[in-house]
């Protein structure tokens, strides 16, 4: 079967993909016709196509995020490559496709992923912060299991969130045996909590986020992460001035480190200054391998990337 | 009695004065002698001041933030205006003095200042609201009575935040009468709520503030007020997801603005852009008035104003 | 009648418009065809337009910003809706509607503005201070009728600028009550004043700004009124150097407060400050009021706002 | 007779110098005695200085800027060289020495510059150029003869403003030349007054910018000049609308480029972009031939810069 | 012939122009036939245009960058200026017009610039100095006969490069004698190697620059003709810690000014800064030369220019 | 004996210390008399001391930076401590007291950081790259046994260069083991590589820097450590347009990650992007390590650190 990221000009194909995003629209034509506007999309990338001259029972039975047999055409449209779709049906049972093989998704299994989360949950020796991070994981937890890290600037696929703290997770127990005087149980506990309101902050579906949500705008999820942290307390009857609430609702208020990047205060904890740099560390690494894992390998630089100063990186030939 | 703002050089002057500081150093001489390095002050502004030859009795009898009877000479010093004291005893209550009339203080008695503030508060008609901003101002009701809305930016002094909040009310009151459209409560709970939590964030005494808490530092009052609301819906059985939570907490986190100025959101709605503009108009507002109140009346020019861009105010003669 | 804003897709329509923009173009087919490119506006919106096959007496019939009533059908393009005309022909006097109906406007009636800021003007005081203010406001008089504050940013309507000034009138009036140490001649001229230039900055129609004039981009409407201050202290015989032209100019040449938004001179007067936060606060919350106020009722956002950060506004449901 | 910048630790010498600072102060001792705190200048440069015991008589005899005969030790206090005064007169006819002597000074005589001025103003053609120019700079002719440019920035001495113009005229002059779609008018004009309400910006003597006066602080040079020229065509009934007017305070106001430089418009005319280069070109050049005149040719590295982004400058061993 | 910047609406013509682009499409028709989307170009401007209905034969004859004979005819697509191709074919002998009279092209012969450029350097009195030029020159010379000096910033045509740097060359000859602080030598040095690894930064064919090159991008030019002038003196056995070595350097490192415009260091020798100086005055000067020059002659406005400010100039009619 | 550290006021004292600084001045008094202005350390810290009345003896025995045996007094002057030497002699062989336990180090013995290096250097398997990098380390081998990683911002102490980077060795190497499609060499090298120039760039001894030398001033680390790598290419017939050479010259000018931090390109490889994040990481890390560790554990607070935006760092007490 045919990969979009595969496909050049020319190719005539057939294979299997996700209807990413359906429109129906009309031509100029007088009398206009109905055609179908659509992004098809499989794990390795996504192509703008066109099926024209649709029936009446095609706008019937055709949805967003259907997964579809489709024979088609690549050719070149201004300068991009776009798909014109000859044939289409919807996949049946005996097709053997599942919608999980059609989207891009993080290198592990959520379910392993959500494993590693929960033992190193459990490896947090204070019992009141294991209660505010157990506490507040679990407003989460259906979620962790596809939830992106982001719309677009990093991990932003199929369990990428909890690839994202499972890949810091790491880093943190690295820096701890290297540098004795950090708090194993603070960083952990970092780690698991300050992208914790993500999930509540955008609106996803197989790792696509299709919006921010009102809460999302209106507090984020950092502000978001800190009232979960009050409420844990309250629920738990943890002191709320305690130094653990105090240095939890710090790590996570601060993991941005400047005001212009969304954190009212700064770090100021031993623990929240490594907690940014794990994140950033971790954040910036994952957008390389990312792009250069989607880039055709014959290309010497994957395409711009914003979160790295919107540069290109460049596969050095050693 | 001469204020601190009159004397001149080479005034000769007997008077009452706070001791706002008070240290015990020795001068560079063989066998060095104790002296006191002090600032003298009152309502009107504070100087520098020493007196020599401290005895050890002295040395047992003065304190920070007691009140004395000093005479003087003001001279000239490395280009600024001190105080040589040669004779200084503590107040007596036949004096007739009392602390609060040696500190500068809002223009109005706080208790009118709480008095107003309790007094819009029960004008607050959805009951949820009013319920939310209570708990918040219970937490710290006895501290309005003198803290000061900042360190030194503007109104710092005694009972300057009680001060802030009931002028801001005033503008929106007239705000809310004029542009129907924005919510009164809304925009009452906004005012009274945006700097609830600055009692907790600054250690104050005398309107005097002294540091930053703990709290203050890795929390910041922004966010410790969000976490307020939090504790007071769960307190009070208001859903947590409720657009009213919402709207207070996104009133509080917004109102510096911008996200270099401590705001991790931005204004969103009507009514936490009206809650910026006037917090901005009152606290520039009274920056003015204050830095001409304390000017002399011949000097055309104010002292520099941290908060004015560093300007100094001119004095039009108009 | 059909307002532009209640169109959605497949609706067929008969109304009266506005031709906002009209351009003849020709379609890529062989032999090419004229058609004609439109924009069709009413005081609700405006939308683009097609009228395919245009005969050449229709291309010397219609003209831009001529009424006109039109047949068509609404559709998308491009993810946008669109109008189809099918039929077309100019307004004539039987069918009773009028241009001014057709554009945006402010809420209040130019006459009654102008009659509010001549009462204001008769209410100064001081008759130095008038004249000046007088003299400026003669210059532009006719355009204050219809002119907009702003190309896009705010007030952007039929007598925008009027009513801009207007309110701010209000909120001054209500500042030096509660604020006696502000001097209401002063604020006065400062709000009459501070944009007067603007309607020789902008070239404008119905409330539609074309463009900058070239004056408008070489010395911009901040210098233009202190030229015209200069100008009318010459030709009524007050002392360039006295303290009146001075304030006057300072008020006008700071009111956007700093070098980047265009002032050259920061505010340094009580009267200077005011203005600049009364400008911000009524140019703010009039965005965000029209905001909603254009937005459909069912809409929880407003559009994207450019002069808030390019932040849209949430309907809180409360 | 030993300049200032000659002098080392432990010299004694006896010279004349300038006054430029005199205050009377009192030592801490008991009973406190008198003395002059001062600062002594020549054209090499300054240090402070201070004439311990000073008489009632010596306290009626001395004043700033008043030129003396001094005899003295340098000595290191707090790690910077000062000066200890054993005898100290007033400088007499005979002494044959002249205040003009003991200033920085530009490096062609005053007269000389003004003469160059005189006859760059007298090859402008355009009639109507020429008389607004010359109305100008009537303005300030006096002050041209002594006055700064700058507070401290650049040519901060006698006449430097005029020596800042003229070298400005041979870059000009130089550029038209190379660039023949250059206006010279224009650029001469642009030159000449670009800075010439200076010297009403600032209050100067000899050369020394004590303060900026109220105009400069309120309305500033830059606006001041644009205000000059409306009145000189007033004046001279040269039409207020003319290409010219608006071409010179065009030049004016953009001078500084940029907004948080302090120009309300940005250059939009070939003159305006090549006046801010001019002056750029020549501020810096002349603020790093002046830190290399007077740092001692011993020293490999002036001292910091403040305009060159507060670098020293290297003396190249080529 | 008809050149490219007078083409009107509706234009009939036939002439010779240089097919700058050339990409085949398919029209969206069924079948979809194949067309060309070209841009033709002339030394006056370039504009799209179309060829429609092409041949097999056609797709086989035509190129970029080849020239073409041409009847076409201008019509408005999308508002904007586009040529229809109803007649093309290539240039033969007979035709007389050669490549370089398409392209635009700095004003001065490439040959003559490099004879000036060889001049100067013959005129570098230090052997050393005069050897480092000379072994970083040789190694563009040939480029320096057609690059440009950037991609779209300045001089962005045939030998602007060259004719840059003799311009640059003519001010720094002037400002050395006006200033003689400064040293010619190390000025001309400065102005001949501070763009000469720019040829190998960017890729460029005929005065138009296609992409920058890899070393462009992971070195960029500055740091590219530091290493080369670390390699002439290593290969001419110049100290590497030598005075000059290091002043060449330094010219090159620090000309761009401040860091965010990518100099490592700043100017801290007198003619580094001079260098910064005369680049940016010939920079922003020609920028304005040339948009004045590409812009008819009844505009009163050229189009925006990105380097200045993305401001447009005005014509002014003196 | 008593460390530096734990002095309070009115403490007498004995003990060995680093005479850090030694100045001879005079007092005010009438005859001046001569007196040492002096900075004593040990590994704990510094503070000022006087010692009055010295003989011409003392003058000439005493030296900055020999090591002395002092008695002396702590008292406060001007809210700071200081030291009052009554007694001061210089340390003689049976005092059994090196200089080495009196400055700041690194908590790894130098000789041992190098021997680390060297085993990494062994490591590199491509061997131009490392014999890029042995000849680069070569250069500063012996300073490299001493030298700080900086002035004042991280790791400024004895050995503090090597030591940051052996720890950026560490991370660097769980990072390839993390995240496989990292290059180890390349890493390896940029960690050897990107501070290599530092030595050159800075003037030190016992790890405290007294200033930047001229190289350092006006080239920089950066670019002299990318002129080294084209020196070693050279010297070792390693061709200069090899992927190897551009991908380690990148590697160093990249590694300050912007324009205003220094760097003239922004990381555009994947090892680049790795190289900024673990310096970042770790010299961040270890500004709090040794703020916490020179803290007296009494302290909740750190002094301010300039490298954290000026926070200070909290000891929470979990």
């Amino acid at each position: 079967m045919t990969m979009i990221k595969q496909l050049a000009p020319q190719d005539e194909f057939v294979g299997f993909y996700l209807l990413r995003e359906l429109t129906v629209k009309q031509t100029n034509g007088n009398p206009p016709k109905d055609y179908f506007d659509m992004v098809l999309g499989d794990s390795s990338g996504q192509l703008s196509a066109k099926f024209w001259d649709v029936s009446t029972a095609d706008k019937e039975t055709f949805f967003p995020m259907g997964l579809v047999k489709v024979r088609g055409l690549a050719h070149t449209y201004r300068e991009k490559l776009q798909i014109k779709v000859s044939k289409m049906r919807l996949v049946n049972e005996t097709d053997g496709v599942a919608l999980t093989d059609f989207i891009r998704s993080a290198p592990i299994r959520p379910v392993d992923l959500v494993h590693t989360i929960k033992n190193v949950m459990a490896s947090i020796k204070d019992p009141e912060i294991a209660t505010i991070v157990a506490f507040c994981v679990d407003k989460v937890e259906e979620k962790l299991m596809h939830y992106p890290a982001a719309k677009t600037h990093h991990h932003a696929y199929f369990a990428g969130l909890a690839y994202h703290i499972v890949r810091m997770l790491e880093i943190g127990d690295f820096l701890c045996k290297q540098r004795p005087f950090l708090n194993p149980d603070l960083l952990k506990a970092g780690i698991l909590l300050h992208d914790i309101a993500k999930p509540e902050e955008m609106i996803s579906q197989l790792g696509i986020v299709s919006d921010y949500s009102v809460q999302g705008k209106l507090i984020g999820h950092i502000s978001m992460a800190s009232n979960w942290i009050t409420e844990a307390a309250i629920r738990s009857n943890i002191a709320l001035d305690s130094e653990k609430v105090l240095g939890l609702q710090h790590l996570v208020l601060s993991h941005h480190n400047l005001g212009e990047w969304g954190s009212p205060v700064q770090p100021q904890t031993a623990e929240a200054v490594a907690l940014h740099h794990i994140d950033a560390m971790d954040a910036k690494l994952q957008m390389v391998e990312d792009a250069l894992d989607t880039t055709p390998e014959t290309d010497e630089w994957t395409p711009f990337i914003r979160g790295l100063e919107n540069k290109a990186v460049y596969r050095l030939k050693i």
